[in-house]
Order: C-alpha cells, then sequence, then structure tokens
C-alpha cells in the first residue's frame, strides 16, 4: 500500500519553478554555449591564493583545530571585523556597526533567504525591481509572498513609482502587508544598471516616510559591487540610512572570488539581529568555520584584494567581448537595444517588440537549435504590478571564453533571423521604412 | 519616528529558546567545566588528514578549480556516490538508493530542517522519543508544529507507546496531522540508548501501518552511528523501509570527522527527492562546493576511515572516564541512576525523584557556582505527550579532558548535596533505612 505524500503549502510554493526546467534543457546538450546563468569565470578561479591561505591557515595546529571546530552562528569575529573594516575603508560615511550585526551565510543567498523568513508571512508583499534577480523572486514565491514590480530607469528603481505603488497598496488598504524594497544596488542583475547615490538616499527616504504601520526595510543586494570594471565606486547602500533602523545589506565573495567556499554575509538593523540568527540557527546551526576561516586568512593577507585586480581586467574583457558582439550582429537593428554595464556578469538585451522571449515563444527554441541559451526575460518581473516585457533577455559573460561570447551571440541573431513567430524580415524592413 | 518591525509569524515561533540563554551563561563564565555543549574533542581535530586532503585537492589546477567553482544543489556526485558505497559496505541488506536520493547539507540540522520544512504545516505533529534532541524540537517549534513525546525504555522509542500514541492522534481525528516519526537510533541524543533491529522495523512497520490518510515518514537520525566504542553495529533504519517510501535517513561527518567543515547528508524516498531539493535552493542554493570535494577525498584515501580509527578510543576514554567519575561520585546513591552508551557523546543521569535540574530548580545555580554546566533534562521533552521528568539530566563527555570529566561530575555531586531546594541528607537516610 502506497500512501500519499502530503507536502507542506510552503513545499507546494515552491514547486514548478521555471528556471530548473531550462537549466535541464541546457545540461542536456553539453555543445550549447550558455549565455544563461550568472556563473563566474572557470580559468581565472583562485587556486594560488586558496593554496597559499590554506598553507598558511594549516601551518598552525591550534589555528587548523580552531578552523575544523563548531563556530558561532553568527559566524567567526575575524571575519566580520574584517567585513565591517573594508566597508569603512570604502566609505567615508559608513555608520557605526556593532560587530553582531554582521552575520555570515552561505552565499548572499541564504541571508536574502534567512531576512525574508523572518519578516514575512504568507501574503505579505516585497516591492522589487521590475526585472530583478529571478532567484529571489523563487525564494519569495517559496514564502507564499507577493512580490510587486516598481518601473526601472537607467538608475534603477523610479521614486515616483516606486512612491505610487506605495500609494496603491495603502489605498487597498495593504500597507501594513508591505514589509520591504528589493533592490541590486550595483549592477543591478539582470539589467546592469547602478544607481546613483542620490537616489539611494531618495528611496531608502520612501520607505522611511512610508513606514507608518511597521518598519519597510529596504533589502539591497550588493553581490555585485567588487566587479566594476569602471567609473567611481558608489557608496553603500547603508550610507544614506541615518537611523540605522531601514537597510539591510548582504554581500558575498561567491562572485569575487569562490562561489565553491560559498561564504556570504549580511549587514541587519539592531532589533534584527537576534531574530535573524535565531533562524540562522534553525536552518543550519551556523555556517562551515573552516571556510570563514580561510576566508579571513584571504582578506587579511592581501590575496583577495590581489585576486580582486587580477579578474577585474578578465571580467572586463568578456563584457567588452560581449558588447563587441552585439554590436556586430544586432547594431544594424535600431530595435534591438541593450545598456553598457559598469560592472557586474549581465547584458540585459531588448529586442524588437513583438518578439517574444519565453520558452513558449519560438525565439528561445530556434536560440536553442543554433546553440545558444540565454535566460528569457519574462523569468526577472514580479508577479503582480509592472508588466513583464516579454521581448526582453538577458545574457550572461562570467562563465564563457572570448570567443564563445561571439559565437553566442552570432547563434543568437541567426535565432532571431530564423525564428517562425515573427516575421523578422518584415519588422525589420517595417523599420527601414 | 521609529516604527515597530513585525517580524513574520515563524519568527516569533523561534524566539526564547530556553537553550540560548544556558549557553550565554556559560560563555559568560569561561572557568566553568561545560558538561552541556554536545561538541567534539578539540585535540583530536583531524590537522594532519585535513592537510594531506587538501594538498591532493589543490595539487591538480583544474581539479582545484572545479571545486572553487559553483557545485549543484543536490551535491558533489562522487561525494554521494562515497556516501552510498559506505552504506552499502556496512548493510548488507542495504536497499537499491539511486543517486539522486542522496543531499549533501550543512551538517545533518539542515536536512531535519529541510525535510521538516518540506513536509510540515503550521499544527502538523511530529511523534518524538521523549527525551529527544533538544535543536530539532527548537527546529519544530520554528515551524509552529507539534511535537508529541513518546515513551522510551533501554532500547529507544516503545512500539506500544508509539501505537498508543497514534491511536490517541486517530481519535482526536488529527491523524491527517501526524507527518513524522523522529528518532535517533543510534547512540541517542540524549538518552545514550541504541535500538536493535527488531525494534527499528516495529517502528517502520507501525508508520506503514499507520500510512492510511498520508505517509507517515520516519526521519532516523543517524548522526552518531560512527562513534561506537563497543559491541556490534546495527543496520540502518534504511534496511527495514522495504518499499523505501517511509524512511528518511541523515547522517554527518560533524562528529565523526570535522564540525568546521559542516558537511552532512540525506537519503530520502524518491517523492521527497524534488521538494526537498527545491526547499534546499531556496534556502542556499547548494552547499559548500570546496567543503564536499575535500570530504570525498578523504572518503576515497581512506583518511577518513583512519580518523576513525584514531578517535574511537579517545572518546571511548572519555566515555569510561565520565562514567567512572559517575560511579566515584554517585555510585553510593541507589536513586542516581545512569546507563552505559555503546557509542555516541552522551551519559542521561536521573537523579532522585523531587530533584528539578531546570534554571529554575536550584540544583542547576548550585551547579554552576560549584563550577559545571549541564543540560537540564526538561529541555529534551517534546511539548506534548510524555511528560518531563525533571529529575534527568545530559552530561556531555566530548569536549572536556578526563581530569576535568572527574571534576565536572565531582562539582555536580557537590551541587546536589548544596541544593537548598531539597534535603537531600534527608532524603538518603531515608533511602538507607
Amino acid at each position: 500500500m502506497t500512501s500519499p505524500v502530503r507536502l507542506s503549502q510552503r513545499a507546494l510554493w515552491a514547486a514548478g519553478q521555471p528556471i530548473s526546467d531550462l537549466m535541464a534543457r541546457a545540461l542536456a546538450d553539453p555543445t550549447l554555449i550558455s549565455l544563461a546563468a550568472g556563473f563566474v569565470d572557470q580559468q581565472s578561479l583562485p587556486v594560488a591564493a586558496t593554496r597559499e591561505a590554506l598553507a598558511g591557515l594549516c601551518a598552525e595546529e591550534s589555528a587548523a583545530r580552531a578552523a575544523l571546530q563548531y563556530g558561532t552562528t553568527l559566524g567567526y569575529r575575524p571575519l566580520r571585523e574584517a567585513i565591517v573594516a573594508d566597508l569603512r575603508a570604502r566609505d567615508a560615511d559608513c555608520p557605526d556597526i556593532a560587530l553582531d550585526q554582521v552575520i555570515i551565510t552561505a552565499g548572499s543567498n541564504q541571508l536574502l533567504h534567512l531576512v525574508s523568513d523572518t519578516l514575512l508571512n504568507p501574503g505579505d508583499i516585497v516591492l522589487c525591481a521590475a526585472p530583478t534577480y529571478l532567484v529571489y523572486l523563487g525564494t519569495l514565491s517559496n514564502l507564499g509572498v507577493r512580490s510587486v514590480g516598481v518601473a526601472v530607469d537607467q538608475d534603477g528603481v523610479v521614486p515616483e513609482a516606486l512612491h505610487e505603488t506605495l500609494q496603491q497598496c495603502a489605498a487597498r488598504g495593504e500597507l501594513s502587508r508591505v514589509k520591504a524594497i528589493y533592490l541590486v544596488p550595483y549592477f543591478d542583475n539582470p539589467c546592469g544598471v547602478t544607481m546613483p547615490l542620490a537616489r539611494r538616499r531618495e528611496v531608502v527616504e520612501i520607505a522611511k516616510r512610508w513606514s507608518t504601520v511597521q518598519q519597510i526595510h529596504v533589502i539591497a543586494d550588493e553581490a555585485y559591487r567588487d566587479l566594476r570594471y569602471e567609473a567611481a565606486d558608489v557608496a553603500s547602500m547603508l550610507t544614506v540610512d541615518e537611523d540605522g533602523d531601514t537597510v539591510i545589506v548582504t554581500g558575498t565573495f561567491s562572485k569575487s572570488f569562490s562561489p565553491g567556499l560559498r561564504v556570504g554575509w549580511g549587514i541587519l538593523p539592531r532589533a534584527l539581529v537576534e531574530p535573524v540568527c535565531s533562524q540562522k540557527g534553525n536552518n543550519d546551526f551556523g555556517s562551515p568555520n573552516f571556510n570563514q576561516h580561510l576566508m579571513q586568512a584571504l582578506l587579511t593577507r592581501g590575496l583577495f584584494a590581489a585576486h580582486l585586480e587580477r579578474i577585474r581586467p578578465v571580467y572586463r574583457e568578456k563584457r567588452d567581448a560581449l558588447l563587441r558582439a552585439l554590436e556586430t550582429h544586432f547594431g544594424a537593428l535600431d530595435d534591438v537595444q541593450w545598456r553598457v554595464p559598469a560592472g557586474g556578469l549581465y547584458v540585459w538585451l531588448q529586442l524588437p517588440p513583438g518578439i517574444s522571449t519565453g520558452p513558449s515563444g519560438g525565439l528561445f527554441d530556434a536560440a536553442l537549435q543554433e546553440g545558444v541559451l540565454y535566460v528569457p526575460g519574462e523569468f526577472f518581473y514580479p508577479n503582480l504590478g509592472e508588466p513583464a516585457c516579454e521581448n526582453t533577455l538577458r545574457l550572461s559573460f562570467g562563465v564563457q571564453a572570448l570567443n564563445q561570447l561571439d559565437r553566442g551571440v552570432a547563434a543568437l541573431a541567426r535565432a532571431l533571423h530564423d525564428s517562425a513567430v515573427h516575421d523578422y524580415s518584415a519588422m525589420t524592413s517595417d523599420q527601414s521604412n
């Protein structure tokens, strides 16, 4: 006799995320050029730096033993000190951060999960840029939380649109359900835009102004801050939160050093320290102590900084190769547009209106046929608010070698041309009129 | 203007777990002999083995890069293969396990959390041994789940009591809320008892028989299996689940090798693979790949097995020292009782009836005063079902050096003698009548 397995409501909410199906299709064909996943460059992974830090860490018996023992739930104190010191060194206006406001997590993803689990009930609302980081949208669905999209421009979320969305929530009597605004302020995933400081301030002020029923937090996912290839740095969202009660910042060494070590962190407003730490305790009892000792050694020995200097030009070159390929293969088409990201791993591509990039839209299959995989733009849109632009897609330049980036974009151009869904040649000739 | 922070229902459920307060008191006095936390022996942590495996892992550039890159959510395949191979080598009756039924997690704790989050809604019921692993009781509270205690004897959960508890649930119309039975079959935390194979079979049969409304899973926390100091091994709970739809097994290398690497695993019934993996994806996107490559190297190079051989005598000696100390300081008292655990890290102590070991009971403070910390027995009891035995406590022998174990137990004996709550000398003279 087999009895039915009854899953939790949460498990049911998590089911059937479209991205996993897409990734399975990618893995099924290893010859495919994937411009989809936001993974990092394989060749420049920091083997030498890791070896050196490990040798240092394991040289002294008692230090090695300490790394192999349990740590605390918040994380290794010297690593948390190094993270705060680094923030202070970058941002003159960095507010006072108590060490217990810093928590070490399994990448920034776990911080996002923990904070969301700590703040959000099913039916609650998180306002997000439209488009935004798709994995976080999955996290919100998993919690039964409503994500509401807010319009963006070349500087990120538009303050007027944010204000208006909050007004609409209030008008519907749902302001008490709005718990957070989620943003990727540096080289936004997927758009590539960076929010200028003045707008960061505006967004935080809006959050504070509307925190009448309860605190509306701003979750600033600063995962890509280190991957800047040009222009001046912008101060963290932390610096524009004078009371220190609104902004939650998360960062990670996954993109800037090694995703395999999986060390991320969060800076929490004081009121959230205990509850988030308690969730962390219930989730995994603390992140691997060994990795935290290793990461601390990498930071204090200058090995992390040296690695960053080494990989920035690598990614800049990749970005430039992707941009050149786009110019070569799409440059003649006025209605194909993209922005130049000053950092990060992504270029957001807008195709002619009427083209649908989704898995059922024709272009997607044509692209697979031509040998390239992308992430359809629609996956990056919250399920409410600002509607999805179906003619968009995200290209990642982190993984592929330079020549593959060009081949991938060429394949995409052929797919667009071939695509059965749309009489593309007719449309382009319309455009030329 | 400061607005109130509104936490999620889950965060509210997690708040105020008594154990954290207790640990804080312990940390406040570093001279205290802690027999409380179930940590591992510091001196025998595997520095040399880790060095050797790291050297092997980092020797070849491309292997090292692979370890530093992202892994999959389920975990590193060769490590999962090694875990299955090890299970097969131990248990002749090991059922067929597909590799995708094996998931790598941050210790066994994360597996317990993920499985619980996948199966349980607020108000659902998990049947547990009374007493049982207190951290898992915290996980259940965090989910708003009801834990119901079932009586135990020297062989673990009593089948008749389990049957009766299920009958009571059915009578209350709540059988549909009973989703799982949680057990620690090897050297139970906190009791130290090991469940014989025949009883394992009985328990699984009871779970199957009562799975009329939906599958009632048996979660077998086999975290301590490797830490056996005497007597023959018992086959895993997996071997008594012929359909493979009932038993979930979790294990970890935290106790047997290094908690700082934080590598645990679970074997899931097929129906749970996708939903648990999906929860894992939403929680942390996969465990650190580097640690998994390292653990695999440790297993396949025989370094893990060699370490186990090295530490078993270390823990056996500690266990014996604790048992000797109990004999010395409590042996004359008929109404103080304990069992000899064949493995694990814990001895469960039963004091005379009327003594309350809890934080407000007098003995606890007296023990702190005398310089020893223990975990009160009441913390290990589910909040429903079988009532807590207030005169019990757990002693861990993993952390302290041999002479400290004796000093700690001597301090506890003094505390019992001093304890203001109870006229202990009167009671013992009663006994001698």
